[in-house]
């Protein structure tokens, strides 16, 4: 980042949800640790097993005035159903801290755990931004081009799969919310937002895609740059890719699988002969930046957009940086007023 | 392959159209040439403008006696619309190889001119099969696993962009299909079949991708592993995946963004320093696996299926052994009967 973040006025308050994470309560614990000594204007409620949080917090350095923990008793395991599992645990962690997000106790909330549970929590706890029909679940990914004026190197995609399918109404305010979030969080005044289709031209596509694309072209206060295919995703072509929660899945989990090729190639590459050894480590570092081109996983957090509150979806894989990283998101989230800014972008 | 291609009992005749590959027709006819001599079981009826044809054959190995000329005074180029194309032009090259397919002319059609004139000549000329409502585009790629016992690198996918929207009917029909012609083609006596959804379990998905879940499990005849997600393209997790046109589409063209970055990481590394350039030097070999496994592009015919002549859809990059590997697909998939191994795979 070439300027640094400015400080909010207020001190914002997010709850985390310590529970259910690959990595378990104590890397959330670090990351909540991170922030409360590097960054003064976070409060972190930390919601889950007292006892482990308790035990997590005595061996991580952090400052306790800006932490505060809230016992939840159960918690969504990764491999849980998430309709049934919230049905059978009413005090599961995740549900805890969107209960208290939405009481008023914290402005924005980061869980790392199942994340259909978490989407779930939210729309029960949470309400839709007037003029929203559905939340949609956004992702960072890398790309090849860079963003906006900070020359960010990612671009985000939605809906990746908060709901699977989509109306033209659906797909022109996943528009607007992604064009908020991109001004905001990465900075990017003018956001190019693009709609994927499977042609450039502007009748190309499932009639939902060509009627939210004459939409958009009408509308004022958003950069709509038209229609881009599946090539333009790791290219970059656009800041803001929209596309149904059905096809933004199957695009997000190629870029997955993609990478693991990559990687997994690399692995073959360097077992298979001395020679492709010594041309690798001498690689080492063009390797590293190919697979952080193609490794989507390495990257903060998802945010689901089209509620009243803040929710970051952090990805379960997320180390104590990454938690950190998603807590700063998400208190910028709120003392920039996501919500107000998606309100202003829809359509009268 | 461990097993030479039988010679069919009979002379196919296959006809190509020569007109508006990238390369110019002087590509094709080459391609058509090597077949004349390698491939004695095939006619090959050249169809574009037959001064252009004869000044390439003039400078080409042939065997005259495999080939025939049939002129066609215009033709569709790869950046025009298509329907406006086809109607401007009563006679161009791609409409007059369908024509010539249709009437009994040829056995089977080959062309690497424009996808969209394409598959409109053929919607035009040929007959949908009993049972199929829309045809459907299949793109053969290349994958991380082997597939079938000839431990073939590559996985077929449909449909990838003949029609933008599909039915549980129409899903179930690109299952059958591409399950015919990996049992034609690549000798796979029973090819894994998977739907491509957004995660795993049966109810996940649009309704037509539930419902197309449930026909496919009760299906015999057809190994159906049920769905698979993004990650599996890249992977290779089934023999076939199923989609609709839109996403298919999309998925078909992030591969090649994909390797588009690959390529050109490789490329910046070379230029960025010396040390990288003596490293990729050395690991050129391991370069060129790994753009293989992610260039779509160099492979083969994409067959158009569901009618009921064979057409094999050749890249528009493709140089004189792609047609030829094209014109020998097509023959394989009319001596093998193609469309009467997808009419008995058809649900009753």
């Amino acid at each position: 980042m070439s300027t640094p973040t400015p400080t909010p006025d207020r001190t914002v308050t997010i709850a985390f949800d310590v529970m259910g994470s690959d990595y378990g309560p104590a890397e959330v614990v670090a990351g909540a640790a991170q922030l409360s000594i590097e960054a003064p204007w976070i409060h972190a409620l930390l919601v889950g097993d007292a006892d482990q949080i308790n035990d997590a917090l005595a061996e991580t350095r952090h400052n306790g005035e800006r932490i505060s923990v809230h016992h939840a008793a159960q918690f969504v395991a990764m491999t849980d159903k998430p309709a049934e599992a919230l049905h059978r645990m009413p005090d599961a962690s995740i549900l805890t801290a969107a209960r208290l997000v939405a009481q008023g106790e914290a402005d924005g909330l980061v869980s790392a755990g199942n994340t259909g549970a978490g989407i779930l929590a939210a729309a029960r706890n949470f309400k839709l931004l007037p003029g929203i029909r559905r939340a949609a679940l956004a992702a960072v990914y890398p790309t090849r081009a860079t963003h906006g004026p900070k020359q960010d190197p990612f671009a985000l995609i939605l809906d990746v799969g908060a709901t699977v399918e989509a109306t033209a109404d659906d797909l022109v305010a996943f528009a607007v919310m992604g064009a908020a979030y991109a001004k905001i969080i990465s900075r990017n005044p003018e956001p190019q937002v693009a709609l994927l289709s499977n042609g450039t031209e502007p009748q190309k596509g499932p009639p939902r895609v060509v009627e939210a694309h004459s939409r958009l072209r009408m509308m004022k206060g958003i950069k709509f740059i038209g229609n881009v295919e599946g090539v333009d995703i790791p290219k970059g072509t656009a800041d803001v890719i929209v596309c149904d929660g059905f096809v933004g899945n199957v695009c997000l989990k190629m870029l997955e699988g993609v990478a693991e090729t990559v990687v997994e190639l690399a692995q073959y590459a360097y077992k298979e002969s001395l020679r492709w050894r010594a041309g690798l480590a001498m690689l080492s570092s063009g390797i590293e930046k190919l697979k952080s081109v193609t490794d989507w996983n390495q990257y903060g957090g998802a945010p689901v957009l089209g509620f009243d509150h803040v929710f970051i979806k952090a990805h379960g894989r997320s180390r104590a940086r990454a938690i950190a990283n998603a807590g700063k998101v998400a208190a910028k989230a709120v003392s920039s007023d996501l919500s107000r800014a998606i309100l202003q972008g829809l359509p009268t």
